[in-house]
């Protein structure tokens, strides 16, 4: 079998070119013992592989220059050599970026495809809602009746994050940029939407939206997003930080929120995680899940492009906003 | 008894100058039933109260045109006409900037001047002392072996903090302006000491002290101090957030911290309190300083000016770094 795959032309920073990706193409050995050969049919484009392309080590490695990327990837096994698996399986990997792959079966998970569709497992039930989950649950510890700030309402991790949020009894106010992804937002349950490129004073607005202030906000933007948020958190106000992406392409060091001493007056607490620290939630995650997907309080939401070769298009996509809820490839 | 007081002239932003504040005086009445005459021996001067003098409404109000400020103070009994209070006796209460009150004997609080001399009320064994303890102990959790930055190291609340930190068996490294002020630090058990006015890299100067990074950064400065920390700050990293002197004057809002977004990469904590919230930790406290006291550990340090009229000078002095350990005035 042969597979398609992307790889890094070089190692950059500043806002991200098609030039900076290639597809190249790899025959897929037989699987050894112990291993699969697995078809992808589904690819995740999330904004932390930025951090990945700088060729700076952070929490992760950078990519490899002209090997595969990698990324969450559902797919069905072709062949097995491994004991467990058999041809037709559907499992997750983190062997994305590529059409196919043949490697040990360790490194793949199976996944019930009939209680959700596959690509959902790239999503709200995969990296992502979990993200969204540790952020409200432990970070954050939202109480039923409080109100959450969700920035970037219309992303993955934000239109997961508005979902559980009201699922627990919060009040969610969004922010999203334009009038289709505020829309968007409230058609997934939150309580109200503030186009930010539409406002002229976005901590204003918000401040209206919530009716005064707001217990916790969730942070995946960065920039005037935070800035706003500590004026418009009430005292003992809490931050999950999971993401700021509207820093991740840039060049030089951009100004802080100007207004950080609010930490002090206000006894505000801003705290950043990042999920895999958190893997010990996961039990916890999927039971409430299911009981909201259950009871029809949280959907599975999805961007979709087609082909491997749009994938750095989909990618490319996540820093212009074009994404209504989870951005991914379908194969 | 006649008692003279200081005042504020006018509400005012940016820098502190002497003819914002004005000296009165008035003959203070005997005391009715319940209340006594104090005459104040001790005045405390404190960063907070820079807050109080904009005319805008924090955490606790502006203070009153033309009124005697307010402020911690110890002094002694006079006059008597409280049940449990008799002439002669030590006292603390927040009637400071005046050298004598007449009030309610339920404002005032009586003090042990024999285990420890009063104005060590005003600052380690008080809400100086108490600012620190919460810091180390409930905000940022600090543990055995742990290395803590503590900023403004020759401070009220840093030089309580350095020792308290070392009492409770971390590495401690300070930082503060001056090879005088340093040496202090150094002198009450900082295992090492940078002078932030005298090193081209603050965050260079403070890791290399630390042998590489910290577990944690107790904040009173703000500004390049807090965006040093976050850099300097290891994965896990916790911030308590008690001040930021260097911020206090600013007339406009002054750029926050370029690298915010670290505290996303690394899973920093960054938490802002005021100690008035966490007076369930007073009996802790009061515990835990009598033993380190008592082992010698711990010893209380001022800086002392004399007079009433000098008052706002001690004040003025907090905003130039001119104070080693708590500020206060002798009356």
């Amino acid at each position: 079998m042969k597979s398609r795959h992307i790889s890094l032309t070089k190692h950059f920073t500043g806002p991200v070119k098609p030039e900076y990706f290639q597809t190249g193409e790899a025959d897929l050995p037989a699987p050894k013992d112990g291993e699969i050969q697995v078809r992808n049919e589904w690819l995740s484009v999330d904004p932390y592989m930025r951090g990945r392309m700088t060729g700076i080590t952070t929490y992760i490695g950078p990519f490899e220059i002209g090997a595969p990327m990698e990324g969450g990837a559902v797919g069905r096994v072709v062949k097995s050599s491994a004991e467990g698996f058999s041809e037709g399986d559907w499992v997750m990997s983190m062997n994305g970026w590529r059409e196919g792959w043949t490697g040990p079966a360790k490194a793949a998970q199976k996944i019930d495809a009939d209680l959700l569709p596959p690509q959902a497992y790239l999503g709200i039930a995969g990296l992502t809602g979990l993200t969204a989950y540790v952020g409200l649950k432990r970070i954050i510890d939202l109480k039923e009746g409080e109100t959450l700030w969700m920035s970037a309402g219309a992303g993955a991790v934000g239109s997961a994050g508005i979902q559980f949020a009201k699922a627990m009894g919060a009040k969610v106010v969004a922010s999203a940029g334009g009038q289709d992804k505020c829309d968007f937002c409230e058609e997934i349950g939150a309580d109200a939407a503030v186009d930010y490129k539409a406002v002229p004073d976005l901590k204003k607005a918000v401040k209206e939206a919530a009716g005064g202030g707001v217990e916790a906000y969730f942070e995946n933007v960065g920039g005037d997003h935070l800035e706003a948020a500590l004026d418009v958190l009430k005292p003992f106000g809490r931050i999950a930080a999971c993401g700021m992406i509207a820093r991740y392409n840039d060049e030089a060091p951009a100004p802080g929120p100007r207004n950080i001493i609010q930490v002090v007056g206000k006894s505000l607490k801003i705290e950043g995680y990042i999920v895999s620290n958190h893997f010990d939630m996961q039990r916890d995650f999927i039971r409430d899940l299911s009981a909201w997907m259950g009871a029809g309080k949280v959907k599975s939401r999805e961007t979709v492009h087609e082909g491997i070769e749009n994938a750095p298009k989909a990618f490319m996509g996540l820093f212009s906003g074009q994404n209504t809820g989870k951005m991914v490839v379908k194969l």
